[in-house]
């Protein structure tokens, strides 16, 4: 049995998330078709890195999928984006160990959350980018990015998360970079909780309005309590942009 | 009467272009449908600086419009974008003059064609690029571009001109801009004839790929013949960057 990688980018707009629904389309769902169709197979499983939420997008999702197919390793991509819908390509495919599961094996993530510092939202960039009219104190806002880097107890900075769930993860990075008229919120960790970078993006504007206190980020991060961070920013300014093994 | 001048931004995919029409949706027709909701007359005629194509885009179309409404200045780009969706943006207003016309006064406007050097489109650029997936020699690129600079009959770079049209345009600047992993073609001049920024387009990347060489674009030009220049490039790639006046 062979074990296939792939990379995919997606622009999540039209689909309701990563994971595989009922009766929702899904990027999971469209793969999975996708593999069957070129596979000659009736089902397949396509493993994930992770799943993205409701009209999140990726550039560098990673996934894999088992096969008895003998389609040459480089003819993957092109053979599956013929059957996938257009804001849905696989860019890459490799010849995986059987140990290899794009889940379990991921050793961290990046993603990023775009922000376009305009007056009006730009109407080529409103599926993609969260527009800020706001002027933000950048300052305030890397000394609060500072604090949430290392390995915390995230429960703050999460939806929905079970009591007796481990909420520990450690953010390698939190980078805000700068390119006009965008700013990007960089997040690379070992693993997320659920609407983490989305959580992370929402507290961090509120301390660049001035809203929320540089310095209270360290107390909202060890209260715990989901109710002390910022709002939750909207999917569609986040990105999936690689994931490490 | 007032005469109100408007910068317009829009997404181009979901409409059959810029001006009005019986039954297909256009941004011409949208604008002044909520010119007449907040100025509360029936019928409003907003002109454009002039037409683009059915998924062109824009972020500097200019238009005007002439109303009695008292509405300050400044409150038209909010409330006209109330009334519009969100792929259709007023980014500002200014009063004008009652000699001045959208199309008429314009003295110059630029346009940029965006190509993405790519392997595979990327799906969340699909709708605002060409992807381009081959080697392309931007030095014959940019000799064939030199040579359309200047005063020139461009019929050979218009699509179903009138015979006994002025196809003269003096193109003041035409630079290939590489911003990677795209390739700007910008190009401003004193006025565009139907489709020839994306017959330039497409006549530069058959340049580009060895296909015509950079010297048999004089020719070319020369010729006066449609059928000599490369194909029309595809509309998503184009957008109305700024009018001047």
């Amino acid at each position: 049995m062979r074990n296939v990688k792939i990379i995919v980018e997606y622009d999540g707009t039209r689909y309701a998330g990563w994971q595989r629904q009922k009766s929702d389309a899904t990027i999971q769902q469209q793969i999975e078709q996708a593999v069957c169709a070129i596979t000659s197979v009736e089902r397949a499983t396509v493993h994930g890195s992770g799943r993205t939420d409701a009209g999140v997008h990726a550039i560098g999702q990673v996934a894999n999928f088992h096969t008895e197919s003998a389609i040459p390793i480089g003819s993957f991509p092109p053979a599956l984006n013929t059957h996938l819908p257009e804001d849905i390509v696989v860019t890459d495919a490799a010849e995986m160990d059987a140990e290899f599961h794009a889940r379990f094996s991921a050793v961290s993530k990046r993603y990023r959350y775009t922000i376009a510092r305009r007056r009006h939202p730009s109407p080529v960039e409103r599926l993609y980018t969260l527009c800020v009219p706001d002027r933000l104190d950048l300052q305030a806002m890397t000394a609060a990015a500072a604090v949430l880097v290392g390995e915390h107890d995230f429960s703050a900075f999460a939806s929905k998360s079970a009591e007796d769930q481990n909420n520990v993860r450690q953010i390698q990075a939190l980078d805000l970079i700068e390119e006009d008229p965008h700013l990007l919120i960089d997040v690379r960790a070992n693993g997320f909780l659920y609407n983490m970078v989305r959580t992370i993006a929402g507290t961090l504007l509120e301390v660049g309005r001035g809203k929320v206190a540089a310095a209270r980020v360290e107390e909202i991060l060890s209260s715990g309590a989901r109710a002390m961070a910022g709002p939750t920013a909207p999917a569609k300014g986040l990105c999936l942009m690689e994931v490490a093994y």
